[in-house]
């Protein structure tokens, strides 16, 4: 059996010690021969409100630091099944967005050459499209769950189209997505027109509203959306601002009455026997985190992607 | 059709540009001519514990330049059918509290004399009590739906009758209220005697404690208090305290175990339909509030406020 | 009847003023008369991760001061039946661990001496073992109610017997505990293997991971426990990580998907009618907690157990 | 000889542990048998701007817990000479500033019918007029010292002849003043007209604004006062908002370009030889003093004072 | 006599009330009928360390309600010899750097056409370049007084010729200085290579290092200053990073050893007598700005930049 | 010529992205081949106020990633003539302080080794006492240039002989010190006996309080020091509570009147010439570090040592 690598323990270096990598796991500069990789993309110029995210990556491998090797609740076992470690980060033009663009889907492109899985800290939810694209180069169009307070299908912000409000409309546009097979859950917040989520419903996509979750758990939704998808690919997009600002104040547009970290959980949770190609963990803003817990529970949630990734499944 | 005003959108000019009024609503002086205004009342002299609600109207304005025009969960279309500004703050007299009192009913009387619903931004929760008593002028006595942590209907604080701890006492004893026809919900906390809500019980009040509301949805409660009132003329008064301090930690009197976010939406969404002839939202105190949430929260519960007005359901 | 310490109250001082002990009550340097305490071990040097519960107990203080002296959920009403004082601090060593679990435990036991409940105001984990070894002493193994994100009965942590991971292991080898009234209550999180929990298990005890708790009322559990444990001595000790850190984000190692506040109430208010002879509040953080409502919700929780004694259930 | 009152020692106990009084001194309830005293006042009702005020005395005597009893820049020795205490605060009237005013008038002429020379922790720049009226009828008319960004000397604030920007107005209608021995330090801003400080020049006062004591020391200032008040009753009034706000950002009514705290060192040690009989420091608004930093440059500077008492130099 | 606008009076409204506009002035939409006027550029995407510019001349206004219309100072009596207005935020596109530059040009050239100076509120620094590009357009080159820690004049950052650290090199390829006129005041930290100012010496620019500025006053250089460009049209750019982070920490490139606020007045007060035509105030970022000092000093040294305009020094 | 090791650049890696070693310098886990090191001790067990310093090498490195290669002021270029790397942490028992120390003598000894100057991030003060022990095993006794609020010279704290108060105490008795070149710059604040800085004046010690530093460069007095100190070895420990917390409000035991950050850099800049071996950075405490400026300034004043260092002098 080969040795994969280990997050460095907190036996063997106190935790507020040792190397700043995700989990606190070794870095390399490519995906070679690595099972899952994680990957920053700290960008903030897609954002339209308040800004901060391109701090996100560097916060959630800081507050990733706690974290033990074994998911007690699911008992998976990542790391005595598939080789991962930190990549570091894309590296985007800070000063030019739509370069940016083109940086990150050749980035992917690298990445998914080597047959690896990324998991992404963001940065701003622009960069869920290029990522898409270079996705359906490599699986086909994918199903989709995208778990967020907005559904970020806006054809244009400020006359742009490309920003943090339109991911799901350009990958829609190119063809990236199963359109049976796209959930968009926890939307909810005030809109420019009443009609502002049936340009998906009218593309077969489903969208949950945030008070359809309310008071309960989501498992019995997962099983079901499980059932839907199948062996499809899956790529799965979660922006923290789902999340009601009481358990993550720490992001650019916050809106009210949100989700709960219970069913953060058990969304993630949930993905595990899905044919997972790629997650992403978006829209993290530092300056806004008093507390540093809304980079925690990012650094968590990635972790629960980690865990749900198929081969964390096969023992 | 008549051209109402609207919020600035943020594909005009960015959310984080642009006047610091209500939803980025043109302002104006006075209440002429509006169906229903937002208006401030920047005083903290009725505060016991942490002061700092006098910040707190221009905090709710300054936080609620993410909101656009339509609600998606209900539906409400606002500025289709009302016109609506923000008609700034009542001058009041920062050092004298009683004065203060005076100065808030005078100017509620000329607000309610061009038939403008207000909508207030607290402020410390001392205002409600001359709103009430200008509100009876116009509309004699109403039925109450009173959301807080604390009954605020003590006799004196410090030997002195008017305090935001005594409001509702106050309102009772002019004969403000159908008293049949009072909900106060959310109390909870330590006591100095044990019958502290007995007063209110004794006078036909209905009172709902915390603990009533934990795990579960309050929209049939809601129901059941729409039945009750049927077309009485209402007030609604929303102290952010109410709220668990999760949710909404600045504010001054904190309590725990409170309401979550999603009740709130639940209580005021749940007032549609009723003759509501005013509301405010009180206590929100900036210096504690240490990442925006809690003026966020009351800056869109304003919005829901406005949504549930008799004009908004028409359609 | 005896005239008993009562809490200053708001209406003879203001909130913001009067002495920084526990409730505004009394102080007096030991528990002589006393039927219960309030006592403080300031003391961080336990701790693995963010350091900082060495101001636990002043903050905790500091926050108490706007709590009344009845309990208006449970009509528990401590000041008229009990005696009770805030007899100050732990003489620790700040520089040497050792030294201070010995000043612990001779401290407790002269605490005991005089027949009065320890209610204590943490400092991190490590303390809950003195203090298990004091009370055993005095009334033999005890039943344990443990609220915690972290199981704590690693064997060794850096090669050390005692840190705030270890102390119900170490309470476990000296016979302090009744094994099969063990109750841990909102475990979770990652682990150093999937089995960290069965160490617990194998010893009778009860393990409730946070999973299990989510959504749902607490008081059918409590219920549960009450019946197992019937008349035998019982111990509480709360840590305040249990907690979701959207609730109490001002801790050291926080969890995300913990309990809520409602919960916790349920937990405390739950003990009483059983033969509670101490109880402790560990591990809040001041540094971390942005808002001081982590400390408002450890004075509030230290209340309720006052609130659950048995002399406080006697009426 | 008497054994005086000391400071409890940092190794006597923790310095994050015992009680919260100013310097960790004894408190008792009145000045009876005190050469000098430290007194709260803990009022923002007379503050124009932001709040916060009232959270002062709290946070001074917080922040004084590091502090020894030497004055190793001067060798004065309080503690060996004088009988010191904390008194506690005055109860004031939150709700009603001019029913506080009488409060604090009353307040003091008890302590100064002991013969104690008070120390007061503020509260609001208000608080001084009713001290010095008190002051007054026990010495006649004093000297000021005054050390403020502004000069409080208004007729009015919004009608009121009471507020924060008006207690020297008052003292100088009262006749409290001598006014060929008042001193402004500090003074600086923009101001409603030219003329704005020539009221005070008007009366003989003299006004040092901050511009001429940039880059030096103040020692030289401090000995002209010195020489020109002999041997004259002295009051000394230390508004915190005199520092730069790079020094003390902790305050309502910020002002750039003011003194640094080297200055402030050498105007309160300036102070000794002089027949000083009472002095405040007063407008730390903790709430906004985000590092404690503002609340322990005022606990120094009062330790300051109370070295430059009288009785602390005659040794 | 005209009458010109004036700031809303403290005594008309409280300073926590009224507009959110720069000094409380009134608001119109163009520069039209205006001597100067006060105009946000709010934005960060030229940024490369910290965001949160783009909220900088929302803060700046916020912090700027406590100003009164007087220079206590200088005497400078702005609002009776001048008309001024707040004409709020260039339009900025927050998704495209380069179209901003351009839209920021645009902007100034109708501002300039009314004859107006403009006082700009930052926003990162790139925004001097398309400024100055407008200004040469009306006036040629201009002498310049650059106030920062830093020479930004790069000629690419990430292979980008438009950015915060270039535009004085984008404006000396454009001819818009006059390069025997040119200072560079408070420069300092590291540096790429021991070269890095040459570039500018070689212009013939006058580079002033931070250090050749400490513990003196600045005024005999200003009078230097004064003296070499005479009557010339002189732009100040003010980077607010210039300052030392004791006095202002909220910005986004922080070097240590910088300049005191003392200095800076004396700068901007020593631009008296000059023929100002423009000046900037920059890189303000709120996020990092925890006690609101940095726009606070950003609002004063903006009044006064207005204060040293030549129709203000008229009187 | 050898090609050292250089800080990762801004144009290649963005300042928020890249390693969180110092300075983005490479990594390795020995000091072998190094001429200097970076290497963090993360320690708070011997403080005796606010905690906090474990976290300190961890934020110093975060804030060092603005920094480039060459010192501007002094015209150093460290990474052209050594080479330097970071070697983390020294792996303490954060349980043990006792133990602690040992720890450190030894990873020292194995540094010191390789012949290469540590440079170390604090971690509180107590652990310039082990470097001091293996210093001298190397060089013999050496010549100290301490700058501090606080003498750190106590014979015992809490009866403890090693803790942050007492390295320069235990330092002189095992005789690691040459007493005649022994500088203390910065002391003030109060004192438990007049005599308390008197025991090192006997030892031959120079003591300067921060009193004779106020208002003037300090570049004189480090001439003299260098005239005196000669060609003997040499370390320098710079506690950053020595800064006025205006400038350093990150920190655990805070005294107001101390040095600025004018002074600080002339202080280690004026030891270039000195044979310096090694020099460290202590009691940086992030939780009181609301800005990031103080562990900013750490950063900064760790590259100034490492500009002074005779081998960077050489060219």
């Amino acid at each position: 059996m080969p040795t994969f690598n280990q997050p460095l323990g907190g036996n063997d270096s106190p935790r507020f010690s040792g190397p700043n990598t995700m989990m606190r796991l070794p870095a390399q500069p490519t995906a070679e021969g690595l099972d899952a990789c994680f990957v920053g993309i700290p960008m903030d110029h897609g954002a339209s409100n308040r800004p901060g995210t391109r701090l996100g990556p560097r916060q959630i491998r800081e507050e990733s630091r706690m974290m033990r090797p074994y998911n007690m609740a699911t008992g998976a076992a990542p790391f005595e099944c598939m080789q991962v470690a930190d990549i570091g980060d894309v590296p985007i033009n800070t000063f030019d967005l739509k370069k940016t663009i083109g940086i990150i889907t050749d980035h992917y492109r690298e990445i998914l050459k080597h047959g690896t899985i990324p998991l992404t800290l963001g940065g701003d939810h622009t960069l869920t499209w290029p990522i898409l694209r270079a996705i359906k180069e490599k699986h086909g169009p994918v199903a989709l769950i995208h778990v967020d307070a907005h559904a970020d299908t806006s054809d244009e912000m400020f006359g742009e189209k490309e920003a943090h409000g339109t991911p799901f409309r350009r990958a829609w546009e190119e063809g990236c997505l199963q359109n049976d097979k796209v959930w968009q859950i926890g939307l909810r917040g005030s809109g420019y027109s009443p009609e502002d989520w049936d340009w998906a419903r009218d593309k077969g996509w489903t969208v949950i509203p945030a008070e359809q979750c309310w008071y309960k758990s989501l498992a019995p939704l997962m099983t079901e959306i499980r059932a839907k998808i199948g062996d499809a690919p899956v790529y799965l997009s979660y922006d923290i601002d789902s999340l009601d600002p009481a358990f993550a104040p720490g992001t650019g547009t916050v809106e009210m009455g949100g989700l709960s970290t219970w069913q953060a959980l058990e969304i993630v949770r949930g993905c595990a026997g899905l044919n997972l190609v790629g997650a992403d963990l978006v829209e993290v803003s530092p300056p806004f985190d008093t507390t540093g817990t809304t980079a925690l529970i990012a650094s968590n949630l990635l972790f629960e992607m980690l865990c749900a990734l198929p081969k964390a499944q096969k023992k």
